[in-house]
């Protein structure tokens, strides 16, 4: 499959998934030989959308093939590439369940071991921007609180971070692999939450758990599966 | 696509997006040049709806065309058509989300990113009709206090208002954009809900993100999406 | 359509709807002339049932016609059959939101004109049943707190009640419009949870718009739809 | 149908019920003659199963036939399986809402007749698992927590365990049974948190209509269906 196949693939996954309304939320990925990202066009809908339709930019995020409009997301994705070596696919939706998070502005807590088969860590939440940050080139800065955010665990421990206000990024070693954790994400939020409705003050994830159900997936230990 | 077929599908929309169940709801559109709005039937299922079944009224609500009554909210539709030269489509729903604020007497507040590209504003609420307005043209006294709570900043600024104890009325610049409106909108209602879920007393989205987000869809300075 | 047919239907509407779940809940229809009912057999699974496994009961629940046993909620139906001569059909689900409201042993309030549009009166409450009622008759038990529950209002007035602790009965005057009161009912249900999650202790819906939106669709002064 | 297809039947329904998404979950069956267990493989997707992805393991876990590594819950399914000789199926999701209970650290309480058709008891919650446990052989000490959870009481009285923190574990008599385990826990755990927004501390339900509904379904009085 090519790239623009792939990333035809990860767009078209995200209203399947039930992700996305009308034209929001965007998926991307690189090829990281030839440095360059295929991403989903601006505004337009999932239903009508082919493989010509996507955007090739550089990591700079300057169009080298296509004739539509990036979409506007593209400086955060391109920062995203540019920072994390790892990863080759990233998912941005306003997903209902992380979205919700985002905009009260919270990290998701780790309370079950739904969460800790996705990452050890909670889903961080990123500091607020400054003024001069969204004056300036707001995307690219939304990226730049995003990496921050991370921070040394590094984007496979961190495979999502929540923008403060305004919406989940996520991603992975491919597009699929970014959809699929664009969809985890959403049943983590939307179980943390119901979770803190059952049990306001909830104590989270038992430690010990935590680690043996993130040491089944991820890492040296692993058993999950029939890659390994 | 004339103006009976672009309303038909408006409003055959509303049951796929989940926005309707059985009959309720009503899409409408406007011929500007004609002063005509066409307008769905009272009472009638979407799912043997036709294009003929829609009924064709002026701007004074009276039938110029069509063998069923028109919806008995047409009263209202056309007090917003007369009101609002800007508009071209209306899309009227009992969403769960976006009604359940109408009938708790609040407007949305401005949580997040996803509001903001919709609309600067807090989608409004209608202030209480007096005994005489309910007793004397309802439908048309609820157009009256729909316009008030528009206000100053304008249809297309303000593009929902939720009408008190009652439901939501959404418009834009064609009927099938209504319909995005309307799904949108119920979108964000339901962020709004979830998020002080997670957050009672959250705050409400910066100020700087509020006008940046706002001002990549909309005015002189958007930047999103192909066409402009 | 043969009564049987009409029920059948009415029976498979159920899950199209979502409003029940595995073999749960049951709908039945009335000749009133044979003095017959038609209704779902116990436990048989929606997807397979045909017009045949219906089973054909009289006014006192003794089978008639039929190879099955019927439903176990059969002297309920058979005793607001008896009590309401204006109903032709009967529809009892476990559907989430109105079955929570059941469990939650409260009425549902007035909160909207969606409500008000189904009911001028709040869902009632079953009383709890007394040990003997549990005892001797329960499901015939159960028709009498539901009837009770009606009063004076009659049973077009109030289209359908909570059991408590346990779920609703809905009614009209054909299974097919009894489907709709329970679809209805479910919208209902959920609109006044999510509303009183947004305002706790809100008001209830003005008695004037109450009033109002009742009699667009109910008594002399009916103006929605088509056939009056 | 061969025992093989019966627990791929299972294992398809899950994500047909809404009950997985992605990997998640798995469904077993056994044959008690054999002595053999048949389960879903480890991390394989649900749309792209078949029969011969299933892996036969004995009862200590071992593989017996099949080229996939067996589900990594698989040593929680044997241990069942060896404790609880009435069942001949096994379901494990992480639904939303009975998820949300167990990362709630709560039973689920019997709030309505739904619960009481489906278990007399609340849907316990496992102890915490000791450290040792944990590292030792994790998930047979989750077998023998839930073994602990079910109690005096039995399997099939008290057809499902929530794992603390973790999720819920079902089962009945056939692995197409332990399916419609699985969906109705789902229900009555939606239903319990509804229920309990709409009514902080609300009481149980009635013993009396407890046991009234339960003996409906279950054990010598039982009148419910067509089989009995």
């Amino acid at each position: 499959m090519s790239l623009r196949e792939e990333v035809l693939a990860a767009n078209l996954a995200l209203p399947g998934h039930g992700l996305v309304v009308l034209t929001s939320g965007n998926a991307s990925g690189i090829d990281r030989e030839r440095g360059l990202v295929a991403i989903k066009p601006s505004g337009v809908a999932y239903d009508v959308m082919t493989a010509e339709d996507l955007v090739i930019v550089d990591l700079d995020g300057n169009v080298v093939e296509g004739e539509h409009r990036p979409s506007t997301d593209t400086p955060t994705h391109v920062a995203l590439y540019r920072a994390f070596d790892e990863i080759g696919g990233i998912v941005h939706t306003h997903s209902t369940w992380a979205t919700s998070w985002a905009q009260a502005q919270r990290e998701i807590p780790v309370l079950g071991t739904t969460h800790a088969d996705f990452s050890a860590h909670p889903v961080p939440i990123t500091r607020p921007l400054s003024e001069a940050e969204v004056d300036a080139e707001y995307e690219a800065a939304t990226g730049e609180v995003i990496i921050e955010a991370v921070g040394e665990a590094g984007p496979l421990e961190v495979p999502a971070v929540l923008v403060r206000g305004h919406a989940p990024f996520c991603w992975a070693a491919s597009p699929a692999k970014a959809v699929e954790a664009a969809v985890t994400l959403e049943q983590v939020a939307q179980l943390a939450a119901v979770t803190e409705q059952l049990e306001p003050g909830v104590a989270g994830l038992d430690e010990l758990l935590l680690s043996k159900h993130h040491g089944r997936k991820h890492g040296p230990q692993a058993y999950y599966g029939q890659s390994r």
